[in-house]
């Protein structure tokens, strides 16, 4: 079964927002077996007639999105009547609806509004309880002038808190319908850290291959992904490769970011921690932060930029940085041990290193970095690596380097 | 001049990621005048071949995106090669800089990576510094069994870090040889803060649109530009209208970002910088970090989660917490004047907010949250505002808004 979506917007087009509704469709199917073969952006207006009529020829499914509201410049529904021969009726139901909806809300409603409330008989209604504007659902029908029947048609809202709702609630119960025998192909994913994308290909690629997997990788800094898609059996033998040759080197199998991870680990063991970031800059906080639920387990950032606050914050003596420099084994060790004591935390990470462009040496180079990680009852250890790379990627992969410290920390302690 | 986009990508198609590439070509060539008329997703392999012979008979210009790497499913350029029958070549040059690139990282290569060295005679290079793929450009070129020629082609890599310099200081300037006419147009834009989308347009859409300038609005949380487009003498009648109605909204008409100016307005002022951020988790220090140079004013943030964090590092008394909350007015400020008084910086800001989902109440509901800003010999202030969104959303909207705090104090200062 072949699917494609249509995305409509000038607003995508131009770059001001960017697309998500191929990613939500995509998921949405995913379980019944189904895939999208194929994704177009057109403008608003005229455009989507064209990219349309393409998929006629292709597509067994189409989902279009955008263009239901009462804007000019949206003609979806008024292009597939045109291209299919239907003629649009007044559905006083919908009509209804929207009135409702504007005078709760106090709103004033003009004449275009009433546009909403048009479909041919020939469409079924999607409600959409989260917008005026309702979805449409269009059966194969035959295309006026050709001997060939349309695929079935999709058309649903632009905003994602309109979309979502529809798709789970209406679309993907009409396309278990409409494909019931859909493969059942499955798809398993591994995420990993501390390989390289490929590494992690010579490792593994030629037994998933020679298993008859479809074997896909998507290479982030720092991190590498994993898929294959086959049949469950298949699977089983596939990721039973895949983890006697990258073992702890996978960090998850679902769509967690590492520190998601981290963050799971840390509440499990309830463990707290804290962190010394200099070369970093706050980005490991930030990324901590961003889980839900990272308040139970961190405490404190410390992000000391400058040599005085490592000492005053941190409690790093002068003379340390002074001897050995501000990246240097015993700063970063220093760094960590403070920031536990400071905040009183389990575990403690601390990142100092060159971001660059400034501030390098002949024994050190842009792209140097200390790691340390401080564990209470535990010693303290440092780790050096070499990342020469941008400023903003550099600490992304100081920041990978970092909590994947916590992570195998906190596994080796349960 | 007709543009299209190709991207290519299994986990963009599958939904694991969002495609940000359509977004930043557009905005990248918009100056020049030009823009993306249609933009097609497929996964890697094969599929990208029906997508770009379909653009031949359309498209002046296009951009592909992903598929360059070292692995099996990175057969874009195979495919250029074979649609305009071209054959690939060693190229040594490109060979020693990956090599390069590996030795000075340290990580072993293998065979695979040799292929990202081949390319056509035909093609010109674009150095890729920020990865081991180089872009190639295939300028027009016949298309084998057919009478036409190629569009101007552009492969580029798919990651946003390799992608975006390449698209900055290689594509541009060969998009404007490519397009000439189109950049005798002149665009103007102004960067505002403070303001939103619809305001912005209220204040200036209809004066810009009598003068007969061509205006866009970009919206992204916490800031909106505005771009004009025209003849230099309406320009400047556009701008006049311009600087008058938005004013210190405005913080710049290059390509900064607020953190950038705020960086270097400090280094001008010779003052510097801490920050105390509960809400905002280290975000705001990640910024200012990313700026080359913010070592010189940025002395030292402090990530201060939990409460007791908030008493031990930044001296927070607890029975304030206690008595107010910790997203309260006297907490903001004393944690901005903690701030200064443990770093010793000349200007100091803290956020102390309820990002939610949980933590709300009913006097404070989620997306509450307070800025405060304490300057040397001034009075510290305290602003409240609620921005109820998302997690991420939120953190952007408050590092925004506490960013433009240190904006305005230094700009009054000077």
């Amino acid at each position: 079964m072949r699917i494609e979506v249509i995305n409509t917007g000038t607003e995508i087009m131009l770059g001001n927002v960017l697309n998500s509704h191929l990613g939500y469709l995509s998921n949405a199917i995913f379980p019944l077996g189904l895939r999208v073969q194929r994704q177009a952006t057109v403008p608003d207006g005229d455009a989507i007639r064209d990219a349309l009529v393409e998929t006629f020829e292709r597509a067994d499914v189409v989902f279009v999105t955008g263009g239901l509201g009462p804007t000019t410049d949206d003609i979806t529904r008024e292009i597939v009547c045109e291209l299919l021969g239907l003629t649009m009726q007044h559905d006083e139901e919908i009509w209804q609806a929207i009135m409702a909806r504007f005078n709760r809300r106090g709103i004033p409603w003009n004449d275009r509004v009433k546009l909403q409330a048009l479909h041919p008989a020939e469409a079924r209604v999607l409600q959409n309880p989260h917008g005026t504007a309702p979805g449409l659902y269009f059966p194969p029908l035959p295309v006026p002038g050709t001997a060939m029947k349309s695929p079935h048609i999709f058309l649903l809202p632009g905003p994602p808190r309109e979309l979502h709702p529809m798709v789970d609630n209406l679309v993907v119960p009409l396309m278990r319908e409409i494909a019931p025998a859909a493969a059942a192909h499955e798809l398993r994913s591994f995420r990993t850290t501390g390989l390289g994308e490929s590494r992690v290909e010579e490792l593994v690629g030629e037994p998933l291959l020679a298993l008859g997997l479809e074997v896909g990788y998507c290479a982030r800094p720092g991190e590498v992904d994993l898929r294959i898609i086959g049949a469950p059996a298949v699977l089983d033998q596939g990721e039973a490769v895949i983890r006697q040759k990258l073992g702890t080197f996978i960090f998850t199998t679902d769509t967690r970011p590492l520190e998601g991870i981290v963050v799971a680990a840390l509440i499990a063991a309830k463990k707290t921690l804290a962190l010394a970031e200099s070369c970093t800059g706050g980005w490991i906080a930030n990324k901590i932060t961003n889980i839900a639920g990272a308040s139970e387990i961190f405490l404190a950032g410390y992000v000391t930029y400058a040599n005085a606050a490592k000492t005053r914050t941190l409690g790093v003596p002068a003379e340390l940085i002074a001897e050995h420099g501000a990246v240097s084994e015993p700063v970063a060790r220093a760094m960590a041990e403070g920031a536990r004591a400071q905040s009183g935390a389990d575990i403690a990470i601390a990142t100092t290193g060159i971001a660059g462009p400034g501030g390098c040496s002949e024994e050190k180079p842009v792209g140097t970095v200390f790691n340390a990680i401080a564990v209470r009852d535990a010693e303290t250890r440092v780790f050096k690596h070499l990342f020469p790379t941008d400023r903003e990627t550099f600490k992304h992969l100081v920041a990978q380097t970092a909590l994947d410290l916590v992570r195998r920390s906190v596994a080796c302690a349960t």
